[in-house]
């Protein structure tokens, strides 16, 4: 197995710890629980004594050095070993950044202009990101709503209603869906799509179209910076994953005051932020 | 439950059907089956008489007015139903495409000039995409290595010895996985990542720079054009994927002379493309 020697950033590993209300049926409880770490990486290619933006991810640290290769070998600009002369984090300059890693390439390398920064994964808040960027975006999200209170056992129920709603999925297996609904448990729409964000784009779409006032998101899957974003610029107040959420994820609707439970499935879930609007009969102080 | 009375393009709807070869222990047969269908949308929007890219996105056709609001909703271009006069299937003149969408913006609306074209779902492939951008990009990957074949068996074991060199899905949840193998069914590396695409960025990056020579690239999850992209760049003939293709991938799979099996799981498999490299002890004429 090849472990390739990769500097994993100092600042955060692979998971990060997170205080988390779990809750089963009525009860509910506080503990800490691990979640993956989601973080801006920058890629840049030296050649020629220029440094450029290849395209900028968002990703879990480690293994960055391989990522920033492979990408480049995605893009057409790496096709062989010898077209890599050295793979560091920074960003062009001396400076260490966990943020950036730079690939400078050989003399002999072509590279086709037209291919520089055109990866941008997953979206907006990554064009040109970095920390400071998700923060300076983060500070722009209006609040949401506050006023609204959602009983656990509805939440729970939701993943359920959606899927019975899915059309595509049962033919293909293929599709992510996104629900929207009140915080009475009435569904106002579903909508399919083999990518996540674009079935979240759909859902803010018709309810902007068609004057709906959801106040809760229900995705699918697993859910990451991008899907807290985009609830967060639709002012949809609560948002609900099927599976596992990412550091960021949570990070971010703790900033805008969104409320994130995730692993909602089999009658329980985990609350990562704004557990306030979860309604449990049985509520510890946290 | 609101169903915005959308255009779905005529030409496709949201799944497709495929000729495949489905493969359990040692017996195959072919069939037809269906994928979900990924196709390349750009959005456009017209405001003070200029139209702009806002961004492109792979997404499963329907839904496409929506998904164009909701980005730009996302992107923080339209905030309320009165800053849309007009959503229309066209790349801003009168002609129409199903793979362009141009919202038509309110006069009032004003638009930072930093978000237009800084959406690019999900990666290289798409920074300008267009379906004759994709057979162009499909032209220009060099055709991989035709002389591996892989017993099926071999290749339905694959993803649970990547399973078992997982170390941060088991804490989290939160992770895709991507493995390298030989023919043989020795692996050669795993990389874990929340975002598919680095997973396999990361495989492609440690094979070039450890000089690895894998046959076999296993995806934990669903495989869309994006990953048969990657793995053409890189040179993979093999990928196996847990979970399900898109019409996409399965079409560029083929184009590309890549063996894509899908759903390979509980010894059972779904073959898409390229069978031939696919050895099993029944092997039926197609």
């Amino acid at each position: 197995m090849a472990e390739h020697d990769d500097d994993v950033p100092a600042r955060r590993g692979p998971t990060a710890r997170v205080r988390v209300l779990r809750v089963a049926g009525d009860s509910a409880g506080s503990r800490a629980d691990h979640v993956v770490v989601e973080e801006p990486l920058q890629v840049h290619v030296r050649h020629s004594g220029t440094v450029s933006l290849l395209g900028s991810t968002m990703r879990t640290p480690g293994h960055d050095h391989e990522l920033a290769v492979g990408l480049a070998v995605a893009e057409g600009v790496v096709r062989s070993r010898d077209d890599v002369l050295e793979v560091r984090h920074c960003a062009g300059d001396l400076r260490y950044s966990e943020s950036d890693v730079l690939v400078a390439l050989a003399p002999h390398v072509e590279v086709d202009p037209s291919v520089l920064g055109r990866v941008a994964h997953p979206s907006s808040a990554c064009g040109m990101c970095g920390r400071d960027h998700i923060d300076a975006l983060l500070d722009q999200v209006p609040p949401v709503r506050a006023d609204v209170v959602v009983a656990a056992e509805v939440l729970a129920g939701l993943p359920d209603a959606m899927s019975a709603q899915q059309a595509v999925f049962k033919r293909t297996g293929g599709l992510h869906a996104v629900a929207l609904a009140t915080a009475g448990g009435r569904l106002l729409a579903v909508r399919e799509d083999v990518g996540r964000h674009n079935a979240v784009d759909k859902a803010v779409g018709v309810a902007l179209l068609d004057g709906l006032r959801p106040d809760v998101l229900v995705v699918s899957g697993r859910v990451g910076f991008e899907i807290v974003q985009k609830a967060a610029m639709a002012g949809i107040p609560v948002l609900a994953a099927v599976s596992a959420p990412t550091s960021l994820a949570v990070d971010s609707a703790r900033a805008a005051g969104i409320t994130l439970a995730a692993f909602v499935r089999g009658g329980r879930m985990t609350v990562y932020a704004g557990e306030d609007r979860i309604r449990t009969d049985e509520r510890p102080a946290l």
